[in-house]
């Protein structure tokens, strides 16, 4: 399938970040040509906001993906906050339907999804190590999924604290010799660029503890938590599934239409490469 | 060529009007495809012409067309207004510099170069049908070319007097017996889809009076006016020409690339498939 030409009736979805990818671009496009749909998607920056989701609403661009620094500022911009977004009080996803603007968070639903895509038991702990946007999203999402025992792990004991307090969580600075059935790394240790880019978020020994390593980081997607992890043979969700599935999320508010999981995977590949 | 890949760098331009239409989506992206541009263009409409044109500068869309009925409005939402627009309170181009709204109007511009091109002589007098927008400027850019003798001809006494008036030409309320070297129909007989669409604008008598009809009329390019006018041997100029004209002109002001005639006929021949 291909898309049908660029007309007056094709719907527009945009991004805004203060420093766009294209991911995201190449991601929505590749499945609009796979689907045939009569959608295009483009990756934009602002300085002003308030007058981007006005114009927004204005135009009647479709749908509007919100990445940092601008997943707060919008929840005052927009008509409706479902509770995906006022769980964390973070915005990824907003949908215009006639000027009516209804924002959601995929990256929660997509984590609730995997927890059970991958029959992660909520009576095992949860320890997530970080406390910044994503670990507050996949802490509300364990917790809301039935988790009741969790430990925060964060280095900046006022975020960490908070965030544990929100959840009603333990809070710990260091991992040390703490145990968890599924250990979750949300910080940016392990991510291309990042100066712990090669460094490993979990020792072997939490690891071997372990029933679920799970890994935020999608670039790459294979971080060494997540070779370990394979290499000790225990179980993995990695971050290319996060993003992956709350970009199929994203897209199915955006289009009406859930792309299958090949779809999504052809889509995922496109976009990194 | 071809154009590079859709991707966050993508330069964005639109259109706003009441009623879009995809004449300016398929010209604008064909000669972005014959120049390999790394632009797009599509049409958009609004209920809100400020909050879109905020969105415009907050989403850093290069370049918006402006069409009925936003032409007068959008003055007070730019940040300069060239003297092409000012001169007849009329804007239908917006360039966008870094979040600074720059306003034209290329009609005016189109019909100017028109003038030119078609080397039409300023010691004649100029006889124009018609006096809505368009009509004020076509009248205003004859008379900024030299025309100083000159008649408007409308059925509508008030809007008819006032633009002679600021014109500093003649008006009347029918073409009746009058001739004039240039004569030039800025009024909707001969366009498709009008009540008038098989009437001639001026009869056979003032046509053959002339040295060049004019017709700002675009669909059909071949009105009854122009079709009788070659049958009679007299010059003409068309509305496909201005159209094409004044697009060619918002295309350079966007991309800062001029198309040659031939990239400018192609394109033009076909938005109007």
């Amino acid at each position: 399938m291909t898309r049908p030409p660029l007309s007056k009736d094709t719907r527009l979805c945009i991004s805004l970040a203060a420093r766009p990818s294209n991911i995201g671009t190449r991601f929505h496009n590749d499945l609009y040509e796979q689907l045939g749909l009569d959608f295009l998607y483009k990756a934009f920056t602002t300085t002003d906001i308030a007058a981007a989701i006005g114009g927004v609403r204005a135009l009647g661009i479709r749908g509007c993906s919100v990445s940092m620094p601008f997943k707060e500022d919008v929840i005052a911009l927009v008509d409706e906050v479902e509770p995906s977004a006022q769980v964390i009080h973070s915005v990824n996803t907003i949908v215009n339907d006639d000027g009516h603007l209804r924002a959601s968070n995929t990256d929660y639903l997509a984590v609730q999804r995997l927890i059970d895509e991958h029959g992660l038991d909520p009576s095992g702990r949860v320890l997530i190590r970080g406390s910044g946007g994503m670990a507050s999203a996949v802490g509300a999402a364990f917790r809301d999924h039935g988790f009741a025992s969790g430990i925060i792990v964060a280095r900046n004991e006022d975020s960490g604290r908070a965030l544990a307090q929100r959840l009603g969580y333990d809070y710990a600075s260091e991992v040390g010799s703490l145990t968890a059935a599924v250990i979750v790394n949300v910080t940016p240790i392990g991510m291309t660029g990042a100066p712990e880019a090669s460094e490993q978020a979990f020792s072997d020994a939490t690891i071997a503890s372990a029933s679920t390593v799970f890994d935020v980081v999608a670039l790459p997607s294979e971080t060494p938590l997540i070779t370990a992890a394979r290499r000790a043979g225990v179980p993995v969700v990695t971050g290319a599934e996060v993003i992956a599935l709350q970009a199929a999320e994203q897209f199915e508010r955006y289009t009406g239409v859930r792309p299958t999981a090949e779809q999504v995977a052809e889509a995922s590949a496109i976009s990194r490469a």
